[in-house]
């Protein structure tokens, strides 16, 4: 008998049968003797209707208000759920993110998880009983006020309960089958890994794979909590998100490493160079000190040699497009301090990052990464790299057959029947 | 300057310009130096479309889900309606019942207050900011769950925390201009009364006057909260609901009562048969007990004159037509014991109810009711009174036309334009 933490998201509970489906899954699970914590996200859309009506009432609205207008949406979902497994004759009961005892502080609308004290959670699935939480919600103690944790906060309010409760498994429900090797629409080839580390992990969600947000694994990697991403829609095994050192075959003895985990990519960021900075000290610190004074996280930083000639030099670096207005703005209103010529603003680029914890032991991964690039024809325009990952920008409109490109040279094709993986039929 | 507790009901609220329309109104109370306090409902028909989406996933929810289900309607009025007041700069923070310290009993779906501590609603009028709670909801302190109180529980939370504040009043907003002699729709040439006593708007609630629930006016009146009922599309003066001395004229001197307040009609009540009961003593008794205990309350009762040559009678009782077959199913089951020949059920009847506190100090109401009747050709099947009511049941085909005959015997038809009371233009 396990404890196990199960989350399902928006898609799993979009209506009344989801939620009867899902609630059969739970019952299933507790009909086996486990014990059974659930947290749950707001039934489908919900979030986006209720952000749109709140944008019909006010353009600005406050922050404590959305947090205290979003947070309807668990409610509803969280007690619906409780319903339908108590109909299938499992005692059931659902707690907010406060009743659950997800402590925060107070940033509303991205708030960070201080402490959990879930005494009520306790007690319930002592007492026999399946209880279900309201992801994504919390309470700052100092106001008595709830506060949302921003997005993908449902799988951190999972893994916070299960770190708490010291459960033997967080189980992440989600549409998918698990974590992939590359984006199954990209490359159909694409495997579903049946392990991966934490750091691993941690950089793909950091280089654009969408499964699981940064945060939840950031928190998941503290507290050793063991992470299973499998989905809503079948039984089979998804994929086990674990300690490197834990990383066993079915026999229970660590397995080799492989070099490489996947491919990730990234859509969503562009690119700002400041044109003619004079390559003096000082002026690229001066640049990423306005870009950040403005609130923006940039990602890459490209520094060209500077033109003996002139003395002038070229920066590029990206960031989260949606930030480029702020930044390009931010900039401008420095020109003069800074004395740069000119700003280029560029959103047709991709980002590639692949990803291994292999590559510390591994040389020539790099070699290998840019000959295949090379070899489809793929420009690179700038590059960065961690311990266990290399990320390079091309062209937004070379980006998938870049991602295909670097798969098939890694090995990481699947051999198998992929109509298996994606059918919906068990295995 | 006052202090003014403000309802309003779900229609007022039923969207985003709903809203912005009720912000302003409570923007211009607060400028114009007030302090206040919002109890708000829940959005339209959302109440109706969480329970339907309830009974899709269960015939038989839990009530404690229930609550915490219907509870999220409240949730998303009061965010909404604190980001439009915001908008329109002034400050407003929304309050869960909890937040407002709003204390019940444990009776899930139709808890009773049984206390109310509003400190955070007086620190933030305090501070100069309107506060927004969330009608209908409080919390059940023993297990810190969300209880919800029942129908017309928004109101009842309004005047309690009126009470709580020892606010100048209570202002109920609603769809009608007030409180009206008789209904509109039934009698075209009703007055909007100016104003009406506890005791008299007590008895109009319990005589299927919809515009208040009874439980509201019995807590206005333990607390001596003054009521304003009055219309949220409109400025004009609605209808006051005040201690029975305080009924002043604009010079502030005591007016004499008016005999007659209005007349109510009640149509969701059926009449039970009870035929041929040994007319023994104890009988009666025993058939109450059994009504009683099927959890059904009663209005009126009649008991035959018992026919010498059988020594049976028939006892006939009135209840609400929802409770019919409940009823019907306990007193069959207990038929041996009684001792009855047959049930009849009736729910083709209406009832009618004469209300003003004048007839405490004037003989010859019911006379003048009972001819008013019989001119009209309109049969009396059951007769009930109080110290200030009489009410009648008739066929409830005839009950439009005996609401109309009373209403003008009493002489209380207007004779003001009523273009005028319903047209929306202010006077």
């Amino acid at each position: 008998m396990a404890l196990i933490v199960q989350k399902y998201g928006g898609s799993s509970v979009a209506d009344a049968a989801s939620i009867k489906r899902v609630a059969k899954r739970v019952a299933e699970a507790k009909r086996a003797g486990h014990d059974v914590v659930v947290v749950v996200s707001a039934m489908g859309d919900t979030t986006d209707e209720l952000i749109d009506l709140a944008n019909q009432v006010t353009p600005l609205p406050p922050q404590r208000e959305m947090d205290i207008l979003l947070t309807a949406g668990e409610r509803i979902s969280m007690s619906l759920l409780a319903m339908a497994i108590h109909n299938l004759g499992v005692d059931a009961k659902s707690f907010t993110g406060q009743q659950a005892g997800v402590i925060t502080d107070e940033s509303y609308g991205k708030a960070r998880i201080i402490d959990v004290s879930p005494s009520r959670i306790k007690d319930t699935v002592a007492r026999g009983e399946v209880a279900i939480v309201a992801g994504f919600q919390g309470v700052n103690p100092t106001t008595n006020d709830v506060t949302t944790l921003g997005r993908g906060g449902s799988d951190t309010t999972a893994v916070a309960l299960a770190a708490a409760l010291k459960a033997d498994v967080c189980e992440i429900y989600t549409d998918v089958d698990g974590v992939f090797s590359a984006d199954p629409r990209i490359v159909p080839t694409a495997r579903k890994l049946d392990r991966i580390s934490y750091d691993e992990m941690l950089e793909m969600a950091a280089s654009g794979a969408k499964v699981l947000v940064l945060r939840c694994v950031e928190y998941a990697r503290r507290y050793d909590v063991p992470v299973h991403v499998r989905s809503s829609f079948s039984t089979r095994t998804g994929t086990l998100v674990t300690n490197e050192a834990l990383v066993t075959n079915e026999e229970g003895e660590q397995m080799e490493q492989p070099i490489i985990a996947g491919v990730a990519h990234d859509r969503s960021e562009a690119k700002i160079t400041v044109v003619g900075v004079p390559d003096v000290p000082g002026k690229a610190a001066r640049i990423f000190e306005v870009v950040a004074g403005a609130g923006v996280n940039i990602d890459m930083i490209v520094q060209n040699v500077s033109a003996a000639s002139t003395g002038l030099t070229d920066i590029s670096f990206t960031l989260p497009a949606t930030d480029g207005a702020h930044a390009t703005s931010a900039l401008t209103e420095h020109q003069p301090d800074i004395g740069f010529t000119a700003l280029q603003y560029d959103d047709t680029i991709g980002k590639l990052s692949l990803i291994g914890a292999g590559m510390r032991s591994h040389p020539g991964v790099s070699a290998r990464l840019f000959s295949a690039l090379s070899e489809a024809n793929i420009n690179i325009e700038m590059i960065s790299t961690s311990e266990i990952r290399i990320s390079v920008v091309t062209r937004a409109d070379s980006l998938d057959d870049a991602v295909r490109a670097v798969h098939t040279a890694f090995e990481l094709d699947s051999t198998e029947d992929q109509a298996v993986v994606y059918g919906g039929t068990g295995r």
